[in-house]
C-alpha cells in the first residue's frame, strides 16, 4: 500500500478543517474596528488553531515524505489523529459561546492532546511498518516535541480550572516548541546525554 | 477511462462530509466540562459517522487501487453513494434536534443502509466492466459483509420504532462487522461451505 | 500550460459545492419520518441539484480529458462556470425559505442557466485555444445539448411566474436531456443532416 | 522539498475559501426577485471576492510552476497568505451584517492587504530559495503589480471611514489592475526606465 492516497485523503481534511473554522467566528455586532474588540478572543483562538493544524500538516508532509510504506493500523492511527484535528472548530465554537469558560478552555486542550496522541500514534504505527532502521524512523528520531506536548497539555487541562490563563499560556508554549528552529537544542540536549 | 480522477473526487467528496458534520454539532449551552453530558448523544453520533464514512473510505481505496476500468456505470454508482453519504450530517443534525427521536434514528438507518446498497452497485458495476476473473474482482470475492450489512440496516429501520437503543446497537453492529479483522472467520466460512 | 492543476481546482470546488448544500437543508421541526414530508421539496432541489453538479463534474472530466492544451481565456471561462455553480447553494436555500416562491424558482433557473453559458464559454475557449481539428473540438462537437439547455433556461425562467411547476418539470428535462444515453439521437441528427 | 503537496494543499485550501463564501450569504426575506435587491451589496461583495480569490489561485499557479525548490520559509509565508485570505468569509458576512459599516469596510481592505503582503511574502522566499538568477525569479521580475495592491489598501482602508464607496471603488481598482492583460504596459514602463 503506498501513500499517495493517505496523503491526499489527509491533505484534503487538514486543508477543510483549517478553513472551515472560520465559519465558527461570530463577527462583531457593531460596524466599527473597535467592535473587533469583542471578537479578539476568538479571532486569537482561531490564530491559535490555524498555526497548530498548519504544524501539524507540515510535520505530517515531512513524515510522509520519508515514509516507503504503510499498513492498515497507520490509516487508522491516521484516522485517529483525524478525528481529534476534526473537532477544532466545536471547541473554538464553544469557547467562544462560552466566553472561554474553564470546561470549554480545557476541552480545548484535551482534543489538541488527544490529536497528539494520535499523531504519536501514526509515528509508532509508520515506525513498526518500516522497521526501525528505516529513514522514517530516522527522521523522527526520539521525537521529545511530540512526548512533551502531551505532557504540558496533561499539565495545562486541569489548570484551566485554576486560571484559563495558565492554560492559554501553555497552549502557546506547545506551538512555541514547534515553531522554534530546533537543531542546536536537538544537538545540545544529544551532548548532554553523551 | 482511468481510475485517477474518480478516486481524487471521491477523496474530495468524503473528505469534506467527514470534515462539515462537526459543523452540525451544538456546542453545549454551559461553559463546563460537566455540560457536555447533554452533548455526549451527539458527539457519539458523529464519532459513529466518522469511523463509518472512514471505513467507506477505506474500502473504496482499497477497491479502486484493484480496478483497472471504470465506466460511466461505475461514475454513476459511485454518485449515487456519495449522495447518500452527503446526507450523514444532515441526519445527525436532525438526531440531534429531535433528542434522537425514532424517525430520526429510523432515517439515519434508512441512509446509511443506501450509502450500503450504493457501495454494493459500485461493486458490481465495477465487476461488469472488469470482468468476473479480474483482480478486482476476486479482491472483492463473495462480499458477505456488504450483503450482511444491508439486512442489519433493513432489521433496524423498523426496530427504531420499538426502541432506538435496538437500532443504535444494530448500527455498532455494522461498523464493528467492517472493523474486526475478518480473514480467519472468511476461511472458517469458507471451509464449512467447503 | 497543462490542464492537471485546473481538473484538480475544479474538481476541488465541484466536490465542495455538492457537499455543502447539504448545510442548507433545514431538518424537520418533529422527529417523525411523516416530518420529513415537510421537507420533501428542498430534499427533491437538492437531489436535483446533485445530480446536475455531478453531470456537470462528469462532462467537465470527459473534456479535460480530451483537451490538450489551455490558456488563461480557459482559466477565466472555467472560473465564471464555477462561480454560478457556487451560487446553487444559495439558491437552494432561498427556495426552501420562500417555500418555492416564484422569484427564488426563476433564480434557480437563473444561476442553472448562467452555469451552462459559463460551460459552452468553456467549450469555446478550449477550442479556441486547441484549434477546430484538434480532439478535443471533435469530442465536444455540434453540442446541441448545451444550446438546447441555455434555451430551456431561458424559456423555464419567465415561465416561474406562471407556474412554478412549469418551470420545475423544464429544470428536470433539461437533466433528463443529458442522462438520456443519445448516440442513437446524435447518429440520426446527423443522418437527417446528411 | 518538492512544490506539489504545497501546491495540492494551496489548492485544497483555496478551493474551500472560494466556495464556503457562499454559506455567508443570507437570503432575500422575502420570495420574489426584486428581494435580491437588497441582497445585491453582499453579492457583489462576494463576486469581488470570488475574483479577488481566482486572481490569487490564478497567479500561484503560474508561480509555483516556475518554482524548482522550497523550503520552510515558504511553507510559512504560504500559510501566513492562506491565513488572511480564510478571513475573507468573516470580513463578508461581516460586511452583510453591518450594512458595509465603514469599520467592517475597511476590514475587508485589512484582510485582502495583508493577503497581498501573504503573496509578496510568499513570492520573496521562493526567490531567496531558488536564486535571483532562477527562472522563478525572471518571471516574477519587478512586481510593481504587487507593490501597488498594497499601497492601494493602505490608502483605501483609512478613506473607508471618509466614504466606504472610495474604498470600495480602491478595491476594485486593485482587481482591475490584474485583470487587465498588462503586457504593454510593463514594456512601456521598462522603456521608460531605459
Amino acid at each position: 500500500m503506498n501513500t499517495g492516497r493517505l496523503e491526499a485523503f489527509t491533505d484534503g481534511v487538514v486543508a477543510i478543517i483549517i478553513t472551515i473554522m472560520v465559519l465558527e467566528l461570530r463577527v462583531p455586532q457593531g460596524g466599527d474596528l473597535r467592535d473587533l474588540a469583542s471578537s479578539a478572543p476568538v479571532l486569537l483562538a482561531y490564530l491559535l488553531s490555524f498555526v497548530n493544524v498548519g504544524l501539524y500538516w507540515n510535520n505530517h508532509h515531512h513524515m510522509l515524505h520519508a515514509t516507503e510504506r504503510i499498513d492498515g493500523r497507520v490509516l487508522w492511527a491516521n484516522l485517529f489523529l483525524l478525528f481529534w484535528l476534526s473537532l477544532v472548530p466545536f471547541v473554538i465554537r464553544w469557547l467562544d459561546d462560552s466566553g472561554f469558560a474553564p470546561g470549554a478552555t480545557a476541552a480545548y486542550g484535551i482534543v489538541l492532546g488527544l490529536a497528539s496522541v494520535g499523531y504519536a500514534l501514526t509515528e509508532r504505527s509508520i515506525i513498526a511498518c518500516n522497521g526501525p532502521d528505516s529513514p522514517v524512523a530516522q527522521a523522527i528520531g526520539s521525537d521529545w516535541k511530540g512526548v512533551g506536548s502531551i505532557a504540558l497539555y496533561v499539565v495545562a487541562v486541569p489548570l484551566a480550572y485554576v486560571s484559563r490563563w495558565f492554560a492559554l499560556v501553555l497552549y502557546i508554549v506547545v506551538i512555541l516548541l514547534w515553531l522554534v528552529p530546533d537543531r542546536r537544542i536537538v544537538r545540545a540536549l544529544n551532548r548532554s546525554k553523551a
